[in-house]
């Protein structure tokens, strides 16, 4: 999508891979919103440290990390022997699976490439398999995207207030977004609409990642602070809620998403305000039968007790001559303690559809379609 | 209430007169919750502009601090021409009125004074008359706080899991304060129970303000992001919500309260827990005849995109030798603005009850109960 370098939009993906270079080019995330640059990781371990270290973060954009960052294992290998390339290609997928280890989306995106590979005879044809089932993954991640962007815009009409939480955009995938696909879509076929970004504290994810993404693609949105929705809504100031997903149930329709989720999900329901989830294909679960066996990470309470920021006076806004001085600054009382779950459950009742590459189904009506939607036992 | 001093814990009050020195004690309330200190204004002047500064802040602490003032003005006068002396007072009068302009409690308070003041003949009469009244008005603010604390505590019981929104506590008060005072009494009847304080965004009030009072008076409590409140009652994790208000419609029982609490009382409601609202005769608005009427104040919008803290390390939490790093730092993109509504209001069916001094009421209840509650034409 857009970003404005230097007074110009240009259009970039949040990684991408340079054959010239053997590099993978990533949107260093932990500068947003503050600063925009573009890193090269030149090689697999650099990469997985990329990925261990949140330069890029997200399902798609690490499933596409790794996928291009196994090619480039498999592309730096010098010589003929077979079995020592196959032994640098399995260091590689390890390195790269360890880096997130709780993530699943890295391993699924190498374990296409490796099959991939798997296809070629030669070293050099297993190499270019490698590098042309990575652009594959990526792309097909891309499409994707697209295609929920195509569905989730006809939700979208002229003049609308519409409500994001946390960040399901483009950062996070490799271009697009999901939640953030149909504003995208909808603003291509000249709609005009304007957006309130949620905070999303405790990580702000709203205020940093996705007004910085609406900002770059010039959509008219107000950062608003998570306790402000409700009033909004009551107000009649909010038509549409979509947010995206981490987990949903393909059983149930359950949906597991960043903390305060179902929050939003309660107030639109009581303000008969649709609230859509848009994913893609592989967040759903079609194994948990239960939303409330979805594990609820607890994450640091630093989190909660402060605030990450550049050092700044209120009045007379962010400086470029500031950038240097990022900080933490503790807000809480000294002596009191937090708790801070990450992620909440929003029932069924609650979601008024689920926006996926395939079209938009009602919960409930997942199971019934799972064929459609890639049903894996 | 308690504040541990030097390891010791210290009874104080928000606002107290010193006879010896002329001057009104103030906690300064900007340097909480990371130090504790007690300043002194030496005349009406630096009363004044300690209520402007906001040293001291919260309807029942200013209009103390206001009657204060009148009689620290009245005090300081010398000579025997009692109209130079009305003239000096209502020089006292207006400044300490002009101080917070929007306010009434301190205009409300110091009337109270000048009535008093009227009832003496000579100087030395009205000046003794005039701190006679200004300690009546603080000890009947703290008397009021300590019956809605006994009407309250019939709530609670042990082992519950409580949640506040903001700071309603005794920081705002003389003592005690209106939904911190049900926790107090509590405490004090031996009953046990811990509470959740919403960190309330944007100004953060309940992870400062009630977070420190909660700690000084030794309370089990966790700080939560906003977003956490919906989650934690989803799992049957709160049992009970209590807030202040800062208005009260007599005629309805719609309640103003900051940003935030329409949401806690949306989703208390769909989990059937009991949202109580605590205040002092003085909040309840007898002419308004909508909540809708009720203006909302959209305050400055770098509230929202960041927010002030002490600069610290997130992973070893809070040094003292930090203290004079106090800042601001800007969270959000820098190209975005924010919307940041200081108030919403909650309906009538959302709310079991409201904990006033003279009792518990439902919110439709008020207007039959009026000449009870101090019902004013």
């Amino acid at each position: 999508m857009n970003v404005t370098v230097r007074g110009r939009p240009q259009s970039f993906r949040t990684v991408t891979f340079d054959v010239q270079t053997n590099s993978v080019r990533l949107i260093e995330q932990r500068l947003l919103p503050h600063e925009f640059k573009i890193v090269a990781a030149k090689n697999f371990l650099e990469t997985a440290r990329a990925i261990t270290h949140m330069v890029v973060r997200g399902a798609g954009a690490i499933g596409a990390t790794a996928a291009y960052g196994l090619a480039q294992g498999a592309l730096a290998f010098r010589g003929g022997d077979l079995r020592k390339f196959s032994a640098h290609v399995e260091l590689a997928f390890k390195t790269l699976a360890q880096a997130r280890p709780t993530a699943v989306d890295p391993v699924n995106a190498m374990k296409g490439v490796r099959r991939e590979m798997a296809r070629g005879r030669t070293i050099a044809e297993k190499q270019s398999l490698a590098l042309a089932a990575a652009e594959d993954f990526a792309n097909e991640d891309v499409r994707h995207c697209a295609e929920i962007g195509r569905h989730g815009a006809k939700l979208i009409r002229n003049g609308m207030n519409i409500l994001t939480h946390c960040n399901a955009g483009w950062l996070a995938f490799v271009d697009i977004g999901t939640a953030t696909a149909p504003l995208y879509a909808a603003q291509g076929q000249g709609k005009r609409f304007h957006v309130y970004c949620d905070e999303t504290r405790p990580r702000s994810q709203g205020a940093t990642l996705t007004a910085w993404e609406l900002a770059g693609q010039k959509i008219p949105h107000h950062i608003i602070a998570d306790n402000a929705a409700g009033h909004f809504m009551q107000r009649g100031q909010m038509d549409l809620v979509i947010v995206g997903s981490d987990r949903v149930l393909g059983r149930t329709g359950e949906i597991a998403n960043k903390i305060g989720t179902y929050t939003k999900a309660v107030l639109a329901a009581r303000h008969n305000i649709p609230f859509y989830v848009a994913i893609p294909l592989s967040t759903v679960d079609w194994r948990l039968k239960r939303g409330f066996d979805i594990p609820i990470e607890e994450r640091h309470e630093s989190e909660v007790l402060g605030a990450w920021g550049i050092v700044s006076n209120p009045q007379s806004g962010f400086k470029k001559s500031n950038l240097h001085r990022r900080a933490y600054v503790r807000v809480a009382n000294p002596s009191s303690r937090a708790r801070n779950p990450g992620f909440d459950v929003t029932p069924v009742e609650l979601i008024t559809g689920i926006i996926t590459p395939v079209g938009i189904f009602k919960p409930q009506e997942l199971w019934e379609h799972r064929v459609e939607l890639g049903f894996e036992e």
